[in-house]
């Protein structure tokens, strides 16, 4: 039975706070998904006999454990080092392995570092687990300590290698062998222009406890909910979809996608599907929205480019806005960014353009225009709008939270919904 | 002696993965900025045997136990009840508290709740921390516990009322109390160019173990080096110098900067000093080159726009590249990025334009253009320089390493060093 999981991070740079560890919160939710009771998540530095206590507690305490990092090159990377001492196997090389890592070195043209070989380490009776993103490999062992038996589970620490090693392989694994026939089914609704405590409110006794389990989680600016129900096989299912049903309807055009999904790639398969062509003129964005547009693969079909205009004189020469509406209302104002999405939609030759520009601070505030005034405008055939936001928070923040105010616009505009109209940030 | 802490995190929002434990990372920080050892950090949800299981193993390993959450009002709040359950103190109820608490509520123009109470109870001999910014005070309170004495610190969840706790009162407290001399020196290298196992063989055998530690940290396509020395005031800030030339002269250009710092704020900085002025074009990395730069507060100071020419059309009508480089070489070669840079540099009249076009995949590979395919080139007053790689990874992996090649010919540019001689990614 495999009901209770011990999570270890390991590594220095998370007890000398360089980093903030995010990797035991994603192994939390992916746990509580299956219904896995977490116990403890136990950090650790990179200093042996800590680390050996470390998993001497989580062995005793999880019938699974799971950890991250350890498992790199330097010399510092003591996870199996550790297993095998604790548990007395052995380590053996995995030929196939080495050779792997050789083969990756090879193609970026480079020897393989003598030290890399360590990677090709595993304690006797170890399962592989396979990292398409990287050199080190994971893998899965059992092992029995003091009474306790438990299946150990060692990923690296780099999120973008341990995530999908976790959702194709470990994710997999545990359901396959807790031993349990209860099942969890759950569906994500993302939203964008509602608050979180709005969200709480509007689905406070939507859902009682007993039918299912809400949770919110905020991905700035992506806020999602989550449904969870659980149950025997066939049933639960059914159960879920009546409550999304009252989701859906309390949270009406807030939601802009279900599963797990980005507005970019919502926007991706709208725009394909409709065969509009976009273009983007940012200023205060500096190439956020390109961006976040191109991290989905396949955005070439409906996104032509992107004018980034950070000066006045580019936004004359490459978007044609006018020096008189420059000199008369300024780079941040509602005339300047309709004249850049006119501007761009021209010189793309594309069925819609949308404008950014803004004061993203922390400096070039003044009493008209504070940090976090933001112009939006959209350009399309027969249509030209344009809006003034007046946003809160860091640099980062300003821009992060305009380019998704931008790319919700073209969701609404082509989806045919109003654009514009929501409260939220309006100045 | 306070040399090693153990930092304890409660709460079921955290072991079910609903929020990331910040406050681990930031306690951490402080710890090492004041020499202490984090020894651990242990985190369970609420439930009484894990809470006792956590201040056991704690109270064992650390000098001092700093321990946020779990001292609200609510009946899942079950710190204080743990400390006086394992260590058999009594719980007396504080008039002051209670009074302050009482206070606080009606200043709101409200009745104190009756389970508010319980957050003025505290274990015999305990001393109160205040906080001023909350309803719950924290304390500090020495135990000894199976031959082990430890001084807990019990601070609340909420970020902003624990952190001021911590600066004004636990730092302070920790530092005059710790009966050590000893102080701390470190000093980050951030590195480009050079791969983490190379990096490693690169400084082994530089800094023997009784010199100083060497720690590494990869933030891709980032990775920094620490070093850290210890000893007594005076001489440990002489000692971490000579271990910085050391670094130094095995390093060389692959430092891109000291300190806590990114590409992008060493870009800022350089272009700022020497007055230069950017544009840049991009292709395949879609506006990540652009919105990089302008992460920076001042960045308008010298970068001017960004032509992100994702179609070919674009490429023609924004940047002048020839529509015969376009049929016979194709949008991923040389040829063509050096005349979109050039284009960008005359287009944006700036004084120098980088530009990049590539596969970032995972579709669109060939056999002579396989995913991964990046082309880069820079154009300045009397230099034009292109080179083609040949990179490994996932979409964003791809965009990620070429907007950082990118930024370090800028910066080796502008420092009059060779560009585009690395032998890393090169096809």
């Amino acid at each position: 039975m495999i009901q209770r999981a011990v999570v270890l991070s390991t590594g220095d740079e998370i007890t000398t706070g360089k980093i903030v560890d995010t990797n035991a919160n994603y192994l939390a939710e992916k746990l509580a998904d299956i219904g896995v009771d977490l116990v403890a998540v136990l950090t650790v530095g990179d200093v042996p006999e800590r680390l050996q206590w470390a998993w001497k507690s989580a062995i005793a305490m999880g019938e699974v454990v799971i950890s991250t990092g350890g498992i790199g090159p330097t010399a510092d990377d003591l996870t199996t080092e550790t297993i095998a001492r604790i548990t007395g196997k052995k380590l053996w090389m995995s030929d196939e392995v080495v050779d792997n890592i050789r083969r990756l070195f090879a193609s970026i043209g480079r020897p393989m570092p003598e030290n890399n070989k360590k990677q090709a380490l595993f304690p006797e009776g170890a399962e592989i687990i396979p990292n398409p993103l990287g050199t080190a490999p994971g893998f899965r062992l059992e092992v029995a300590l003091d009474g306790h038996s438990s299946q150990l589970i060692v990923l690296p620490g780099v999120p973008r290698e341990m995530k999908p090693m976790m959702e194709n392989w470990v994710v997999p694994w545990i359901t396959a062998n807790r031993g349990s026939t209860r099942v969890f089914a759950w569906r994500s609704f993302q939203t964008f222009g509602i608050s979180e405590s709005a969200l709480d409110e509007a689905v406070a006794g939507l859902i009682k406890p007993e039918e299912g389990r809400v949770a919110f989680r905020a991905s700035f600016p992506q806020i999602s909910l989550r449904v969870t129900v659980e149950g025997e096989p066939g049933d639960t299912q059914r159960r879920l979809e009546e409550l999304s049903v009252r989701v859906r309807a309390a949270l009406t055009d807030n939601i802009f996608a279900e599963g797990e999904t980005t507005m970019e790639e919502v926007l991706c398969q709208i725009f394909s599907e409709r065969k509009l062509k976009l273009a983007i003129a940012e200023s205060c964005t500096g190439g956020l929205i390109g961006h976040r547009l191109t991290n989905v693969a396949g955005s070439s079909r409906y996104f032509k480019g992107d004018l980034v205009t950070y000066s006045n004189d580019m936004k004359m020469n490459i978007l044609g806005v006018s020096e008189a509406t420059l000199k008369k209302f300024g780079a941040v104002s509602e005339e300047c960014v309709r004249e850049m999405a006119a501007g761009a939609r021209k010189r793309a030759v594309v069925d819609v353009a949308i404008a950014t520009s803004g004061i993203a601070g922390p400096d070039g505030g003044t009493p008209q225009r504070p940090v976090g005034t933001v112009c939006v405008a959209l350009d399309a055939d027969g249509t030209s709008v344009s809006r003034r936001y007046q946003l809160r928070g860091t640099r980062d923040w300003v821009k992060l939270l305009t380019s998704q105010i931008a790319l919700d616009w073209l969701r609404r505009y082509a989806l045919g919904m109003p654009i514009g109209d929501s409260a939220l940030f309006r100045r």
